[in-house]
């Protein structure tokens, strides 16, 4: 009577989402401060007040219709003026308004691309760790997601297993980078090598492989620069969200940007509205047009992130983990104290630490923290992940 | 390189569309006042007063993080509660949160329900004259639209010719009342009739035909009622939006409503929560659910277009029109002066008279003339709609 695949879709708990319910659980027989609940990717800064001073001058100031009405599908020009030449001051590219698709966040920026870009028995390739739900849009669209084994040294490219997945169906390369869940920021060395791998197989193949850079993350990164791929590489199309940057996970507002050196920009913009429509994105919302363009190039407050960042890593070093040490995002990706990373995560429950097993982001024996929770949870956490690796170190 | 249908659903032009934009070219030669647009269906009156004041009393006295942070997906539970009451004192309903899934405006709500409900071979029916996004998005999810021929002597439904197009492939009948672009409003014979056929071809089928009742236009209405369809028919999936209403059309907020009556309302809600998932509509833009909540049960201010309604009726009719009179929504669909309707746009187009063909709604011979506009602009129109008229009286 319904599409199975739907109601599979829209009922089966993903793992982070038990283990966050688990937690609400916990919280109400033992109290919200005896649960150490690392499973959640929600921003915790709270958002600028110039962005709450923007909306409210906003509504105050300008005419009703010209806040709330429809914008044109690619969004309100003026906004995507303003966006284009913040980030050309901030990475010295060359971007007009033209360039800019608005949407609502970043899931509709990438699966919008996905849509748009997707021809029969195409395939994407990402890198693992990778965020999950890139499998259900990909698939969602009608093609093939292939995951590349992670590198799990340091979170950068594994080359030698990419190449050999690149084939004449790749339609693109899903990269992420400050990344979810590693922490990892791409070097880069990481990406002129990509870019040179993707030129030279585009030709070897005859035909384009674009570059689908998903960066949420982009300022949440610690004292580390992270390239603006289309400065690297031609094809790229660059989907961004203010979820994080400015702590606006549900308004739901962020950008495709499509540079005018793609292979072919009028196809690909056109068929990125063509797919904002089926998607029914009519507009990304308009008042947040407006806010996120008066507040362009704004800073972001990362310091709760990299404090927290720097108390989680160190602690977990001194209670005798492995991790790559975090450049960005706010997550930590350390090696579970046994191969099987469910039931490390199902241990640390013990304890009431919320843990995320890595195999749900392909990278099996490892663990997402995310810590972007109050410092002194952070802290009141830190004895009880010694006493985890202690239990382990006894039953060795 | 790009999928091809993504790209024409992007870049073909709808009639609407190129009328608008032949406007612009003009109102840039001849002035604006010269131009008379009744191509676009934009709500004119400005978005009340009480909206604004609610936004702003949310950003400067609610926690940031629970104005702007995820809601779950089918929307804060609050909001869910208190849209259920307000919708259950209107109407006499019995709903509760659980019944509500809030979207981003009536385009997601109805095509999430497509999505949900489409098994392979499905055919969804509606009736002309008929909003022609139906199509895209009913073969957007896989599904064919099949269009039941208008009724012109009133714009109810032509059950003769519906029950010719039920069949065991039918899923879903999309209704829209008031209608775009007819302005008729469905009466509760209407309803009662519709409901009794589908109760009669669920049972000889043995298998459920849904009504998804898409009524943005809900509110506008001139001293008729709008019967409310799952009072009558309990599969009923109705799909509001606050774009007209309230005059937010840019915000997209709305909601769909899955009564506890439907066959299995576990599934068709689990699966209404999957097409949002995979249509990335992660959740209703975050502030906009508090503020529709906030000013639930406010009314809107109809009397604009009521007043421009009876304007351009009685100018239309002294011209020598024939013309339903409207009964809600903010159009007139008057019966064109030639039979071919896109020849009589053409012409009309001489006096400046910017006016959609009926065949794009699936009624060819007549004309769509929204009268969301200012109502000195219908005043300036009438002598020459007149004109036009004499032009034809002349050539025939």
């Amino acid at each position: 009577m319904v599409s199975e695949k739907m109601y599979e879709l829209g009922t089966k708990k993903s793992t982070i989402r038990t283990i966050f319910e688990f937690g609400r659980k916990r919280a109400a027989e033992v109290g919200e401060e005896n649960i150490f609940d690392f499973s959640l990717g929600n921003p915790n800064v709270p958002t600028p007040n110039f962005v709450k001073d923007a909306a409210i001058e906003i509504l105050q100031n300008y005419e009703p219709s010209a806040v709330h009405g429809y914008t044109v599908a690619p969004g309100n020009p003026e906004v995507r003026e303003t966006l284009a030449k913040s980030i050309n001051d901030r990475f010295g590219t060359n971007f007009a308004g033209k360039n800019l698709f608005v949407t609502a966040g970043a899931a509709a920026a990438i699966t919008i691309c996905f849509k748009a870009l997707t021809e029969v028995d195409d395939e994407f390739i990402t890198f693992a760790p990778y965020f999950p739900e890139y499998k259900v849009f990909v698939e969602s669209v009608g093609a093939k997601l292939k995951v590349v084994p992670a590198q799990t040294s340091d979170w950068q490219i594994n080359f030698d297993e990419f190449v050999k997945i690149l084939s004449p169906k790749t339609k693109a390369v899903i990269i992420n980078s400050p990344n979810n869940p590693s922490g990892a920021v791409y070097s880069e060395e990481t990406i002129k090598k990509l870019s040179e791998i993707l030129t030279e197989k585009s030709k070897e193949f005859g035909r384009e492989i674009f570059i689908i850079s998903d960066e949420p993350y982009r300022e949440i990164a610690y004292g580390i620069e992270v390239p603006y791929v289309p400065k690297f590489y031609k094809n790229t199309l660059v989907c961004y969200s203010y979820s994080k940057s400015f702590s606006l996970p549900g308004e739901r507002i962020g950008y495709i940007i499509v540079p005018d050196e793609v292979e072919d920009f009028g196809k690909i913009f056109g068929a990125i509205a063509g797919a904002a429509r089926v998607l029914t994105h009519v507009n990304a919302p308009s008042l947040w047009q407006l806010v996120v363009a008066k507040c362009a190039g704004k800073p972001s407050d990362i310091s709760i992130y990299e404090k927290n960042a720097k108390l989680l890593y160190e602690g977990l070093i001194e209670a005798g983990f492995e991790c790559v040490k975090p450049q960005g995002a706010f997550y930590l990706f350390p090696k579970a104290l046994e191969s099987d990373d469910y039931a490390f995560c199902e241990r640390a429950k013990k304890y009431d630490l919320l843990l995320v097993p890595g195999a749900d982001f392909g990278a099996a024996g490892y663990f997402r923290a995310a810590y972007c929770i109050k410092t002194e949870t952070i802290e009141r956490s830190l004895p009880l992940f010694k006493k985890l690796a202690a239990e382990y170190r006894k039953s060795q």
